[in-house]
């Protein structure tokens, strides 16, 4: 009898445990952190469409060729994500910690032929871009940016990152408020970080 | 000894079970469901940016006076969000709940005026509405607006819902293509349908 109630507490504590170790964190709803093939190849993120979303813009892009651009960005949303345990930290901390990832999809824009309807909403799926911090696998400011578009709506599976030497690179370092993220154009931040 | 392991026992297996209930479902991480104060006077959900973000629009409105409408309009972000219990129960089976939660926040559109960037971004946060599904309360098609904005970015706590005689719903009951849901403007629930 002794043995047997031995047992049951050991089960029971063992699951106990094992089910703690499962809800803590973000990684019980959502797939978590970044998942590398190598030292620098990303496998793409799942599951990121439930991450908390951070702001979304149109058109929006920092471009030398002004000429070009508004042409190829003007219809594009951008809806940019950050996973939830990275969120949670910078809502601490004011600080994104290493791991971080962020998740940014490209829709097109269009306006529906409706009497009475106006405006612009977001239509196709185009594309998913990501960033990740991780000072161990990635030179100078740790942040690496990947693309994982392959075509209009197609997406790899996984992808090496942007060479540091990159616009997006050095953009992202100039231009970015805090820490190589645009915070400026991301009101759920703002709103998050420590006052 | 045995009494010491049998409340052991007792004491292992009851974490267990709240541990493995509170893990259970979205009520873990995000507080669930529409709370009411009496029958109809809904107070205002929180954590709803951890909720599943749906889709962006900008200026996107309805609206009889086209003359007037754009002015109004034309400045406004709207960022929708889906309680995710209900957004998981849509993805299996195509339908909205009982219960289903949406949220709507409004932000102001600005261009920074930097050299080489364009294209708009989220600027202030303006208001909040939130839509409930619920046929034990709601008369009609089951489903009640409620407006939280008190002036530019002010929450009330609590509100009632409009009229069934408001001019939205009568919008999202003629134009909404899924259930008073704009799904069609929404890529995220789209994608996520069954399909």
């Amino acid at each position: 009898m002794k043995n047997i109630l031995k047992i049951l507490v050991l089960v029971a504590f063992t699951t106990t445990i094992l089910v703690l170790g499962l809800s803590s964190g973000a990684g019980a709803q959502v797939p978590s952190a970044p998942v590398f093939e190598g030292k620098t190849t990303l496998l793409r993120p799942v599951g990121y469409r439930e991450w908390v979303f951070v702001g979304s813009s149109l058109g929006l892009s920092y471009s030398q060729n002004l000429q070009q651009a508004p042409s190829q960005n003007s219809a594009m949303y951008h809806n940019v994500y950050i996973h939830p345990a990275a969120y949670r930290e910078f809502a601490k901390t004011g600080k994104f910690p290493e791991g971080t990832m962020m998740a940014m999809e490209m829709f097109s824009a269009d306006v529906k032929k409706e009497p009475g309807l106006q405006g612009s909403y977001e239509k196709e799926f185009m594309g998913l871009e990501v960033s990740v911090k991780d000072r161990s696998r990635f030179e100078g400011a740790g942040w690496a940016y990947f693309n994982f578009t392959e075509g209009m709506g197609k997406l790899k599976a996984k992808t090496e990152p942007f060479p540091q030497s990159a616009g997006c690179v050095a953009c992202h370092s100039q231009k970015a408020e805090t820490d190589h993220v645009f915070t400026q154009f991301y009101p759920v931040l703002r709103a998050a970080a420590p006052k």
